[in-house]
C-alpha cells in the first residue's frame, strides 16, 4: 500500500507517486482534460494534454467515468504555481477505475436545500461534505485529548454492559430487549456499573460507550441513542472536586481542538473556540434565579422551582457572558427531590451535585454520589425505587469510598462547540423514533 | 482532594499527608496496633501505639471498624526500614470512617474454592481480588496503546449506531429490541457501518464498542456483549495491507504493556508477554491442514474442510511455535462460501481474507471488503440475503474506494495475553444467556 494522502503530497513533489481517491469534478477543456481528486484530507489536481499521443488510454479512461467514482492513479507529482490546489499537479501515467458511482440523489456540497430527512437517508454521500467530515475528525480529537488528559491521571477505560437485568435507574424511558427466555433493558447510562468500579477498588475510571433512552420525542436535540463520556473517581472530599476535574478535562479539550482545528472552525463554522479560564464560575440556583429575574425579568415556573429549564440555560449563557465573561457556568443548589436518588445530600439535606451549562445548553450533571447504604437506602425509597435498584445497593453494603463523576454527550459537546444546532448531522448515525436505517 | 496514592508516597516521607483507602487487614498486638490500608495502586502499613493517650481516640474509632471498610486519614508518614511495605509507615493524628463494611461473602485474596457464579454474584468484591485488577488495569492499556498507534497514522475513531433496523448479516443469533411500535435489532458488529463510512470517504476509522450476539452457549469462551476494536481503512491493494496494519497495532500493544507490566505478568499470572517479530508467519489453508496431518495426524472433519475448527487452531500454535518460533500465525485461502459474502474474491473465486491465530484461539477475522456493487449483490445473493442487507447494498453504488478492516475481540485478546482462560473472570462484567445480573 504505497498511496499518498494530499496532505503529505508537498513532501513528494518531483517524484513517481500512486494516489487514490474520488473524483471529485472533471472540467474537460478543449486541449486539457482537468480532473480534480479528492481523499478525507483534501483534493489535488490531475492534468491530462489531450493532444499527447500516450494519453490516448487514459482519456479513454476517463471518458467512461463520473465524478463521485473512484480511481488509482500513478504519475509524477509536479510542481505548478498556476495550480491553485497547492501549487502542484498529477500528470498520469495509467489511470485504474475502482468504482463507479451513479448519479448522486444530491449535491453534498450544496446541502442548503436538502431536506435532513433524505441527506440522512443517503448519509453515506452527505459526509461527503466537508462541513460533515470535519465534525468527524474534529469529534474524534476532541474524544481522543480528553481520554488522554485521564490516561495522564492514571484513569483506565473500562466497558460496562448495555444489556442489563433490571429496569434501572428512572424505570421510564428504557428499551427492553427479548433475551432467550425473558427480558433485558438496554442501560441508560453506565451509572451504576461506574460506582460498582468504585466499590470494586479501582479508583479511577472512564468510558466512552452508546447509552440508550427510548424517548418518544422527535426533535433535533433528542436521539435515542448517543454516546456518553462518563467517568467516576473516588476518595473525593466534596463534588467540588469533580468540577475541578471536569474544568480542566475541558479545557484539555478545548485546548488541543482550538490548536489543530482553530482555524477552520473560524473558517468553516464560523465558530470561536474559547479556552475557558479556569475557575468557571458557579452560582446557587436561588441566587441564579433572582439574578435572571433582575437583568432578564425571567421568572421560573413553579413547577421547574427547584430545577433548571430550556428558558433558563440560555439566560444562564446570557449571564456567564455578560457578569462573568465566561461560556460556561456551574450551577448547585439544586432541590434533592428533583435530582436522582445516588446524589449525595449533606446532613442539612443540600444536594452535592451540579450542572454544567455551555452555551445555552446543559453539557453536564455532576455529584458527588452517595456511598452509605442507609443514606442510598433511605433515598431510594423516598424516590418509590424498588426491586429494580436492589442489585445496586449490594454494592454499598461491603465498603465503598466516597466518590463522584459526571458524564457528557459526545454528540452534544460537538454540537454546541460546532455551533452545528442539531444533533441529526452532528451524530454519525442519528436514531430516533422514526429513523434506524441506514 | 489532597489523596495520597500508594504509588506516589516514596515521595513524600516526613511530610503530613492525607490518605484514604480500604482498611485491607488489622493486626491488633499488645502493645501496638498495625493496620494495612490499600487503595488501587498498592498498600501502606498504619501504625497506633496503644501507650499514646493521644491514640486513644483513635483506637476507640478503629475498634468499631471492620476489614474492607473504608477511612480517610491524616498523619505523618516516616521512615522505617522494618516495615516490609516500601519501608514506611503512617503515623496516624486523625482517623474518619467513610463507610463500613459488612462481613465479606468470600475471601477474595483466595479465589480457589470459590464457585465462579458466586464470584460474579459479588463482582465489586471479586474484582479487589489483585489478579482481577491488574487484568483491568492490563486491558485499558492495551486498548489505550492501540488507539494511540491508530491516531498516530491519523485514523480518527468513530460511533456506530448499536440500534439497527434490519437483522442484519447473518439473520441469526440477533437480539430484538421493542422499538416503540416496532422492532429493533442490536448490531452483532460494526460492520455495515465501518464500511459506510469508507463509502463516506472517511479514509481511515476505528471503533471501541460492545456488540451484541443472541448466542445461547454457556461455556467459559462465549458471551452475549463483547467489546469489539474494530478499524477499516481505504486505498489498500490488497488484504496484504490489512494483515500488515494488524501486526503493527497488536506490536505496538504487546510492547507498551510488555514495558510496563512485563514483571507483574512473569510474577501474577505466570505468563511472558512475548513481542511478535514481523512479518507474522502466514499459510494457505489447505497447506496447513496437510502440515498439520504430517507432523500432529490431525485429519480435519468433511464439515469443517475449507474452514478451521477449535483442534485446528490449538495445533496451528503448535505449528506456529514449532516451525517458525512465533506465537502468531495468519491462515488464508479459506473457502469464499465459508465467510462472510462482504469478503471480496479476486477473479479466481480466491477469498481476499484472513484469520489470525494466538496462543491456540482465532482473535481476528480480517479482510478486504467487496466494495463492488454488482459482485456484492451477487455474493449476497449466494448466501441466500435478501431484503436485510437492501440498505447496505445503497452503500456501494455512488463510489466507494477499495477498503478492508478487522475485528479484535478485546477481552478475549485480555485472556490469552494474560492465560487466564475464562471470559468470565476476565470481562469487566460477564453476560450470557443466564447472567443479566449484577
Amino acid at each position: 500500500m504505497n498511496k499518498k494522502y494530499v496532505n503529505e503530497l508537498k513532501n513528494h513533489i518531483g517524484e513517481e507517486i500512486s494516489f487514490s481517491g474520488f473524483v471529485d469534478t472533471i472540467r474537460d477543456k478543449k486541449w486539457v482534460m482537468f480532473v480534480i481528486l479528492r481523499d478525507s484530507t483534501g483534493k489535488v489536481q490531475m492534468t491530462i494534454e489531450k493532444s499527447l499521443e500516450e494519453n490516448k488510454k487514459l482519456l479513454d479512461i476517463m471518458s467512461n467515468i463520473s465524478v463521485e467514482s473512484t480511481v488509482k492513479v500513478t504519475g509524477k507529482l509536479v510542481s505548478n504555481e498556476a495550480v491553485k490546489l497547492g501549487g502542484m499537479e498529477i500528470i498520469p501515467s495509467n489511470i485504474e477505475i475502482t468504482s463507479i458511482a451513479e448519479n448522486l440523489p444530491f449535491d453534498y456540497n450544496n446541502l442548503d436545500g436538502v431536506n435532513i430527512d433524505t441527506r440522512l437517508d443517503y448519509r453515506w454521500i452527505d459526509i461527503r461534505n466537508e462541513k460533515n467530515m470535519l465534525i468527524r475528525q474534529i469529534e474524534s480529537c476532541m474524544v481522543q485529548t480528553m481520554r488522554d488528559y485521564l490516561y495522564s491521571k492514571d484513569f483506565i477505560e473500562i466497558h460496562t454492559p448495555k444489556l442489563i437485568g433490571a429496569a434501572s435507574e428512572s424505570g421510564s424511558e428504557v428499551f427492553e430487549v427479548k433475551y432467550f427466555d425473558r427480558s433485558a433493558y438496554l442501560a441508560q447510562s453506565p451509572q451504576f456499573y461506574k460506582q460498582m468500579a468504585m466499590s470494586g477498588g479501582l479508583s479511577k475510571i472512564f468510558e466512552v460507550a452508546p447509552s440508550f433512552r427510548a424517548e418518544n420525542s422527535n426533535t433535533n436535540r433528542h436521539t435515542t441513542e448517543f454516546t456518553s463520556f462518563d467517568l467516576e473517581f473516588s476518595y473525593i472530599d466534596s463534588y467540588l472536586d469533580v468540577m475541578d476535574l471536569e474544568e480542566d478535562l475541558l479545557i484539555a479539550g478545548l485546548s488541543k481542538v482550538k490548536e489543530k482545528y482553530g482555524d477552520v472552525i473560524k473558517e468553516v463554522f464560523n465558530t470561536e473556540v474559547v479556552i475557558p479560564t479556569k475557575p468557571f464560575p458557579r452560582m446557587g440556583l436561588k441566587d441564579l434565579y433572582q439574578e435572571l429575574h433582575e437583568r432578564y425579568n425571567f421568572e421560573i415556573p413553579e413547577h421547574d422551582i427547584g430545577d433548571m429549564n430550556a428558558e433558563a440555560e440560555k439566560l444562564t449563557y446570557r449571564l456567564a457572558k455578560e457578569k462573568f465573561n465566561h461560556e460556561f457556568m456551574f450551577i448547585d443548589d439544586y432541590t434533592a427531590t428533583k435530582r436522582p436518588f445516588y446524589h449525595m445530600r449533606d446532613d442539612a439535606g443540600r444536594l452535592q451535585g451540579y450542572d454544567l451549562i455551555w452555551r445555552g445548553t446543559e453539557i453536564t450533571s455532576g455529584a458527588q454520589r452517595e456511598h452509605r447504604y442507609e443514606e442510598l437506602v433511605k433515598n431510594a425509597k423516598e424516590k418509590g425505587l424498588g426491586k429494580d435498584v436492589e442489585f445496586y445497593l449490594q454494592f454499598f453494603k461491603y465498603g465503598c469510598p466516597p466518590h463522584g463523576g459526571f458524564a457528557i454527550g459526545v454528540d452534544r459537546l460537538t454540537m454546541l462547540l460546532l455551533g452545528t444546532g442539531n444533533l441529526k448531522d452532528t451524530m454519525f448515525i442519528f436514531r430516533g423514533p422514526n429513523r434506524l436505517n441506514p
